[in-house]
């Protein structure tokens, strides 16, 4: 199996942390990267008219925007505004033309021990703008994250989770699913639920898991730095009928977050050719 | 549901790895605590004559050893060596009358991403050590861990994953699992995994997980102080027939291996009190 084509690589915008929204998108152009995922931080420093041009400019094309707001986790009040946040990245998604609004649920609230509690709010809360998306054709694209972030970013840790999520939801015209390698690669049952997830897989994230890892969220690898046989996730995904783009977002606070953005770029477009 | 009664508690060695072999036991004596567990490191110090005499005068019992050796791991002699240090270890179980011995499947060795490949590694493993375990009349208790140390401790990550390892060893007279809430709590199928699990479940080991977590290994929490609602578990534990001691498990290399023993201790059997 061979490597991933430039035309067919995306480049999320927050693996190039170091940039501004303009820049980051530049040096994607520059080296004929096609595609990317907005960092909602960066499109919140600069705003979707200035956002507009530079992508009209770049002529990168938006796959997604990350992240929706966090439905379950606080109070009723919090939980309001969260879901409120969600309908504005709704918005915003509808007005630079971007398909997907990719979604993690949230962890568990300050001296919360629920999950179950959490999963349920963070459900009412998709629920409650399922109809915003469907009218603005946008997607809510349900990202399960690693387990170890449990506690503070998402309570969905499994694919399969994250399927009976959305099995619940009933909603499958207006949502989807996000498949991380760096989240998932641990997971035996991985091929089986990749099977089962094909119909809504929408996105598919790659980077790689450090043996000598020091964080919980910000230090990932670059394919064919760590664990994950990326090549092989790849394969089962693209055999269960997945032919969108592979996508690369590192978040690495003490490594590619450091270094010159043209330097990383060059070194996504290497790797994901040598080890995706 | 009332808290864990003394005479229901097990204090694992490992969680006051500040003391020597024969002071961990005195402390848990003058506590009133009638269990441990192991630690193989513990045990390695003193011989097991020695072992054999501090059991004797403490009259704490050993429910299992901490822990086999790591199957899944390295090339064919790094492999047979660690079978070996099993079978040592099962002689250790025999010579001290311990039931169950604890094992991790270990992860991945260096360079090396194949989980299918370190699972059948320790399969193997496994599966050439039963005979031994057999005739001596102990059994192999596999522990799932937490998937953020599967690259080096365990290619097993959820309780569903372990009873599939069990249901292809095929040798359920020799062998049982351990449920961990530190490595299973996040896990939305736990209690449905837990039902299917029960005839196997030897052992159930709580701990807590800090919402700040630092280390991948060694910074567990006392039960109370995290995220992990270790009551319901033990709940669902207990409803599906589990009758076993609450065994209290504390890797802390920042907090807890720093203080009193005798601190330690008491504090312990407040929280299970309390919080278990």
């Amino acid at each position: 199996m061979a490597g991933v084509p430039l035309e067919r690589l995306c480049i999320h915008q927050v693996t190039l942390m170091q940039c501004g929204f303009a820049e980051s998108l530049e040096c994607l152009a520059r080296h004929g990267v096609p595609m990317t995922a907005i960092w909602h931080e960066k499109l919140d420093e600069v705003g979707v008219a200035a956002a507009r041009r530079v992508l009209t400019d770049t002529q990168v094309e938006p796959v997604a925007l990350c992240v929706g707001g966090t439905m379950a986790i606080g109070d009723a009040a919090e939980r309001a505004s969260q879901i409120e946040l969600t309908r504005r990245r709704i918005e915003f998604c509808a007005d630079l033309g971007i398909e997907s609004l990719l979604m993690l649920t949230g962890g568990l609230g300050s001296g919360e021990t629920d999950l179950l509690a959490a999963r349920l709010n963070a459900l009412e809360g998709f629920d409650s703008v399922v109809p915003e998306a469907r009218a603005a054709g946008v997607r809510l694209v349900l990202e399960p994250l690693h387990p170890m972030v449990c506690g503070f970013r998402s309570v969905i840790s499994t694919l399969s989770a994250a399927c009976d999520f959305l099995d619940e939801l009933d909603a499958d015209d207006a949502t989807g699913v996000a498949l991380d390698t760096y989240a998932l690669w641990w997971d035996l049952n991985l091929p089986r639920d990749i099977r089962r997830a094909a119909p809504r897989l929408r996105h598919f994230h790659v980077s790689d898991w450090l043996a000598e890892t020091t964080d919980l969220r910000l230090d990932r690898g670059m394919p064919g730095d760590g664990l994950i046989n990326n090549r092989a996730i790849r394969r089962s995904v693209e055999d269960a009928g997945f032919r969108g783009p592979v996508e690369i977002e590192i978040f690495s606070k003490r490594h590619w977050w450091r270094e010159s953005p043209d330097e990383v770029v060059s070194e996504i477009v290497q790797r994901t050719s040598d080890f995706v």
